[in-house]
């Protein structure tokens, strides 16, 4: 078999046109082997980077080198040989590199994917005759001096001499390897065989060793391979642009960008604020649905049951099919392929992608595979839904509670090929208008199936895009959605609010296996969560928690512009429950227009942080990050380094939001690059400001609201 | 696919005679799901216990509950459903048993295995549709008295009054429960779909919850599994006899065994000794190679090069076709499948076996697949061996070294398939005899791929067969042999001597993964290994390893009488080398006649030990295995207990050979089923002292050479 599961399933899903076949449950042995296999005696395991056993693809971004390491081993005291083979999806012959020995059997190798999408590597061995015999004709040529001891002893008298008849097994083995060469290596390697054999002619009396390196490594250029063992399953590699890794999103309502009091906002009112959210430093600027909201059931503002007829709706309350009409009148009208006519036309939208690029950032939207009642599919395709006993289509419902405006799609329908073509075709309409990003909206209370054929056909289709799970719910859900194919994903950050919650979930997402597969996205607040912190920590909370945000996760973002004015007014709770999580006056249910440069704005912060972000690679990976102890609980101290240490950010955050708090660092030296006890510079990116430090102990101390934070650069090395 | 790995290899050996499919080297991705697993929305993960995805089976012993865990998911928030399936090679229908939600979506169940041989399980996941119904009825019903409450709050007004409708929904689920099942139970469960149509129709007021436990329970019976998942791939269980885990093994050599001084000892001699070793408590009498020991390069006493015409030379060197004709001249007469003449007849070794079970003991066999220049098999079947460019058969070597009375075989050999049939008739041709237990020397100088093969093959066709691995290697290899079919290994034991050394190791190999697999047994000494330990710290020394190795691990053995009688002479180390772990006059080439009750024989100590072992099950399983803290670095302190605690053994060991030790216990009382600070008392299995403990901390003193050892038994709880 060629090819594994990732690449299978996308190729397939091309090959067939719209219907697929889904990647696979789980992995199954293999149950048959080559006869010929019977006589390959290595060994393969513990093959890494793997995710279940091969059932996902490792993440990784183009230009990375893929570190593999794989444990190698046969029976006997053989030498062995092996190689990393690899190949991206669209090469039909192996690339290869020579593994090397490591301690207990751990071979290591490493190839770098320079090309968007899938490859797939797998591990080489086999036993290596002729660098055996060259290892023991070592040894024998050394036992020579020996063999002159008188042999009294029982060992000594075992000393070999039989170096010519090793001489002609020597030339057996070359002359195999010029069989499997060509042109002036068979030849040379011809030569060797021969003189080999004349040596052995010769039965000296004492011999010196007789290849040279470049003889040596000839041969080794030829190895015996009839009798390799291939690592089964072939892993594969999925390989993302730079912005699947790195990012810092700025989600905005676009209907409350108009600047006119009253006004529903535009795509062109959009396109207005596009230098200012550039300024910032955003690389992706995420729309809540731009599509037709609907009209029965519509809620009002505080998310009432009733609205009145100038209240907006929920965005997420998708499809109006009587708000649109193209002019091909398309059956799907009003849905999820439309616009909401009040944000402007395909031109306009069009037009705001274009410009968005202008500016250096990319358009994400949102996609939330839901329906209001008024959409074009609730009438098309009734069976797309759940039906209930009297014939009407069941709305969400957590009972007691219904929510009226929205159908949940019934990912059991009979015409579940159906539902998933027009699910996928959504995603392809909008990347014909320019999109490449897409905010998923719940994807986890869809079938997740369907997620790992949809994101794998799009992925394959169009590798640049980058697919957001906006998942807040049980961990193996969470981290099953990624592996099924989303690039990035929303995280339990808001919720980590303590040095230990901070550090332990940190560790967990930051580290092999996980990070293999999940790219976390750090949100201080989203239109659905207002945090505890936010409410009651003030601007200092808002300041602590977006410096985290930024520098603890390579992608982040914020939803704006209500973090940049620190908004911090939380909901009544619901009946019965102590504490609401949702904002007061929330944005989802009313427009609601702000200027983020209101007096206090963290807008200076927040631009000073993607810069610093933007001119610093370490910022730009998660792996690298390490805790560092530091004598104080509020205290969170932390680090991250490009591989070379040639750039290196240390950073200190005060986690108490109203006072003061100092310590001790106890810093882990080695994880930034530096030698015990010698001074070194360090300069604060917030401020400016440079210190000498030395060694494990230094002092910090950080004053909530006007310091909070250390964001450290180690300038200079001693 | 019907099968996993395990059983179809050996299923496809039985039915292909001697030609076989070897085990696959790695699992792949299944590439096709049938078309109507789009619709099935339950994953399931991390399923265990499972060995490198299902690649080898898992070890357990008949009797064991098998405790399977695994993450079942689904998206959304529908109640789901889990079923541990499970059957033993033998039975084509699956059985199952109901597994149980815990936190995190991880569930767990179990089964018992009650049979040797391949076992097979999954799990079964489904959407529970009628569940979810009829806890969300739960929610409705409640809500109703909710429901009177004046609707000024938006949340509020969401409370759901549509009970008839929900009936309606319940009873066509019911409907369906009725199609899946039979005779009353189908009667019944249309009873209830009328009875909750009926109701619907009444459109009271204010509804009663309608459902008995009973009916709950009737429909949880029929659930509906036409989307059901199934985990891929079966996972495998090999069940073992109890004598798999739990052993003592004792090793001597038949030769030696003679009462008269200077007479080659015979199976009749081995037999008078039975009385003496049953009554030390051991399961299994292990002797070195009985088959006709090679003349060509015979080594003489001290490893020598020459041996005198009366040496009797190394039992490892195996083969002289010239030593046996038995009456029907078959080909292999010398070889692996004759004894040596001196040792006695066939007719005497079945004698011997047949009367080792009478004294509740059973004959282990080494087999060692090395031959002497003599054996037979260098004449039939050259092509076995590697041969050398003048034409010989190359023997052993590790330049400068060579070993010229052994002829490894070749694994690479064309007639591969010829080779492993003849090795694996080895085996079957001594069980024929009623041998089931098998030493099996350097599997790891054998292609490991035969080995499980071979192995794989007996033990499917012979189930109560045991293989220890005599291999001391690297770790990859060590697990690899267990992984491929052996029963129980020799292990890292000897090289562990400190309590940190100890405390990592057993760690390592006692719990899962590891322990999953391999089963260690603890060797204090073997022919080939007098420790320094042993050899510098005298009878102290002897007391302590055995009382280590026989508690620690539920399988030892020893290497007699040479250990009984603390034989800690060493030979002189090789040249280049300052120590030795060989034993001086080796009776790997000689014979040495020793009396095992000479003064000072550790014969009443190993008595007692295997009495204790016997007497207590705390000590037949290793997974128990805990150590507790215990403030001085020359104790060792751990414990072993029966699952309900019902038989707890606390053990410390004076781990200094020459000084009494003291200090104070830090005793987990958790894993010693105890509660804090109550007395217990406990009793030293050794000497029968009670003593009355209390709490974490008590008192021990240990003295090499009289009283190295605590072994207590708790006796009383509080």
């Amino acid at each position: 078999m060629a090819r594994a599961a990732l690449a299978n399933a996308g190729q397939s899903a091309q090959a067939l046109g719209t219907v697929f076949t889904p990647t696979p449950l789980a992995v199954e042995p293999r149950t048959v082997l080559k006869p010929s296999q019977g006589r390959n005696r290595v060994l393969i395991e513990d093959v890494t980077p793997q995710i279940d056993a091969g059932r996902h693809p490792v993440r990784r971004i183009a230009g990375d080198a893929i570190n593999v390491a794989a444990a190698v081993f046969a029976d006997g005291h053989d030498h062995l040989g092996a190689r990393l083979l690899y190949r991206h999806s669209s090469e039909k012959r192996w690339r290869f590199t020579a593994m090397a020995a490591g301690v207990n059997d751990l071979w290591t190798g490493s190839f770098k994917v320079d090309k968007l999408g899938s490859w797939s590597f797998t591990v080489l061995g086999w036993i290596d005759h002729f660098e055996t015999w060259a290892s023991d004709l070592e040894k024998r040529i050394a036992a020579q001096a020996n063999s002159q001891i008188p042999a009294s002893d029982a060992m000594l008298e075992t000393v070999s001499q039989d170096i010519p008849l090793a001489l002609r097994s020597g030339a057996i083995l070359t002359r195999e390897a010029a069989r499997r060469a060509r042109g002036a290596d068979a030849k040379r390697l011809l030569e060797i065989s021969k003189s080999l054999h004349s040596l052995a002619d010769q039965n000296a009396a004492f011999y010196e060793y007789p290849l040279s390196r470049e003889a040596l490594a000839l041969v080794a250029r030829y190895p015996d391979l009839s009798r390799a063992t291939r690592f089964e399953p072939e892993l594969t590699v999925w390989v993302d642009r730079e912005r699947a890794r790195f990012s810092a999103w700025y989600e905005l309502f676009p209907r409350s960008a108009s600047p006119i009091p009253g006004r529903h906002g535009t795509f062109a009112d959009v396109e207005r604020q596009l230098p200012e959210i550039a300024d910032m430093g955003f690389d992706i600027l995420y729309l809540p649905p731009i599509h037709p909201v609907g009209r029965a059931f519509r809620k009002g503002p505080e998310n009432a049951v009733t609205a009145d007829a100038d209240d907006p709706g929920s965005p997420w309350a998708i499809g109006d099919k009587a708000a649109v009409k193209s002019p091909a009148h398309r059956e799907d009208d009003g849905g999820h392929k439309s616009i909401h006519p009040q944000l402007g036309t395909f031109a306009g939208f069009d037009r705001l992608v274009t410009s968005t690029q202008a500016h250096g950032l990319e358009i994400a939207l949102d996609i939330a595979f839901q329906c209001s009642p008024d959409h074009p599919w609730v009438t098309k395709h009734p069976d797309w839904f759940m039906i209930r006993p009297d014939g009407s289509i069941q709305y969400a419902e957590n009972p007691p509670k219904k929510y009226q405006d929205i159908y949940p799609l019934n990912f059991e329908s009979p015409d579940w090929r159906g539902l998933w073509d027009e699910l996928y075709s959504v995603f392809e309409f909008w990347i014909r208008h320019g999109v490449r990003i897409f905010r998923v909206d719940n994807p986890h209370t869809k079938a997740m199936r369907f997620w790992e054929w949809c994101l794998t056909k799009l992925r394959t289709n169009y590798p640049d895009t980058i697919f957001l799970a906006e998942a807040f719910t049980r961990p193996h859900i969470m981290y099953w959605l990624a592996k099924g194919g989303f690039t990035q994903s929303y995280t339990y950050f808001t919720w980590r609010n303590t040095k230990q919650e901070l550090q332990a979930y940190l560790e967990e997402i930051t580290q092999p296996p996980i990070s293999d597969f999940f790219r976390p996205s750090f949100w201080p607040n989203t239109p659905d969560i207002l945090h505890k912190s936010l409410q009651e920590g003030g601007r200092a909370a808002f300041m602590q928690r977006v410096i985290l945000a930024s520098t603890l996760s390579a992608s982040y973002g914020i939803y704006g512009p209500a973090y940049e004015l620190g908004e911090n007014a939380a909901a009544k709770p619901a009946p019965g429950k102590t504490e609401s999580e949702e904002y007061l006056h929330s944005e989802k249910y009313e427009i609601r227009q702000r200027d983020r440069n209101a007096p206090g704005s963290l807008v200076p912060l927040i631009r000073t942080l993607n810069q610093i972000r933007n001119a610093n690679p370490a910022l730009r990976t998660n792996e690298s990050l390490r805790f560092h102890a530091l004598d104080n609980q509020n205290l969170l101290c932390y680090s991250k380094s490009t591989p070379d240490f040639g750039n290196t950010i240390l950073v200190a955050v005060n986690l108490d939001f109203f006072n003061e708090q100092s310590g001790w660092t106890d810093l882990d030296l080695d994880r930034l690059g530096l030698s015990a006890d010698q001074p070194f510079v360090v300069e604060d990116l917030l401020t400016g400001a440079q210190y000498t430090w030395q060694g494990r102990r230094n002092y910090v101390a950080l004053r909530p609201g006007t310091q909070p934070a250390h964001i450290l650069r180690i300038v200079r090395r001693p």
